[in-house]
């Protein structure tokens, strides 16, 4: 069965996340939106209203047969499960869901720091508010969810030999961790001073982050036109004004 | 076994969710934070750095046995399966989550109303950013969400005998119900006149939040000491200048 994605197809935003598991699990997927104009569903925004008795409040949502999940975390608690990309326990499940969920509350802080008034208005209509927001997501937020990573590394039980080549949720690779591959990616796209000067503490997320990036599959995907390059319509921005070292 | 409940002790707030889920179940939990002071555990702000592997960023969080579960989406999803609070299928478990998923981010929402710039900070020194923010959350997001469950209880399949009593997730109430519950009760607090204007176009939420209201255990918990008052502490707090009718 192919899935199908839908997501906007000018970003990576929160699709990313969805998008690195499919590649990562070799999946047999479709890009709805990405996919020359004929193919293309009804527009994104208009599922909220959608027939259909499971519509989604925003994108991305997936497609398997019959099946429409929504919201980021639970499409990757069920792709999970279907591709090696969590424990097959339940409590190493849970656990792997909390981390995710948490940087999903990590990375809408990324967001609000160039929205925080609303989504709906220009980041040039909210840039005041977005300079005092940035200032204390660099100083604080930043730091406190990056070393929260880094302590969790730190514990997750060893691979073969003691090395210290573990992931997030022990010796094996979930999707978790390709979730905090894309948030060190799209952290150093917006944020290059502020993470320039903390990845000195943080030698275990830098690591990880570059084994995400050499395994085949994702060393392909980013290689491929698939992957939309950042850029300032999605969630990491690069904005000078936003960024310092501290 | 007896749950353990790790919360704030003065408000409602995330944790709620988590407590209206117990009460239902009939479960027997200790909210621990609010026992008498000798009882205590560590200082909640500090688990982020406490020994185990699994150390929650932020609370809520819930001890069963060796188990420790974070992520209020997260704890719902671990009670639901357990106390018949979620169906028992997978598409139906997925269905649920991601409604609590939508939830979770419309309460995200409706707090940053009030801490548009940090949550460190207080709300006096961000009010008129608040004032902003709060303008378009009560004519664009309130009714953009709202609208999106009242649309998914008009497509709910309906109750024995064609009625309107459906719950979110069809025939049988879900910890979803409870959650919504909680906003309806929390923006009538927050932003009573917005809701006054908004409630005739919301006939089968309000009518589920009176069912949840009625139903004996929570009816009992709402009238017991254990129902903490909304205040100017938590989630949703009654800011007379952040409301009105539109």
């Amino acid at each position: 069965m192919t899935y199908k994605l839908y997501y906007w197809p000018e970003i990576q935003g929160r699709g990313e996340f969805v998008r690195l598991a499919l590649e990562e699990a070799g999946a047999d997927y479709v890009d709805v939106e990405r996919e020359p104009k004929s193919k293309r569903a009804a527009p994104l925004y208009k599922n909220r209203e959608a027939p259909g008795a499971h519509p989604s409040f925003a994108p991305p949502y997936l497609v398997d047969g019959d099946l429409v999940i929504g919201q980021t975390a639970n499409i990757l608690l069920y792709l999970g499960a279907r591709h090696d990309l969590a424990p097959s326990d339940e409590a190493g499940r849970l656990w792997v869901n909390q981390i995710q969920l948490t940087i999903a509350d990590f990375v809408l802080e990324a967001h609000d720091t160039h929205h925080p008034i609303a989504g709906s208005l220009y980041y040039e209509d909210q840039k005041p508010e977005a300079l005092r927001r940035s200032a204390i997501f660099r100083r604080d937020r930043m730091p406190e969810y990056l070393r929260w990573f880094e302590r969790i590394l730190e514990r997750a039980p060893k691979g073969p030999g003691g090395s210290d080549a573990s992931w997030l949720a022990g010796a094996h690779l979930s999707y978790a961790d390709l979730s905090l591959f894309q948030v060190v990616a799209g952290l150093r796209y917006a944020f290059p001073k502020r993470m320039k000067a903390l990845e000195p503490d943080l030698p275990r997320v830098v690591a990880a982050h570059d084994r995400v990036k050499e395994r085949p599959r994702i060393s392909a995907y980013l290689a491929s036109p698939r992957r939309i390059a950042f850029n300032e319509m999605g969630i990491f921005r690069r904005y000078r004004e936003l960024d310092a070292k501290d």
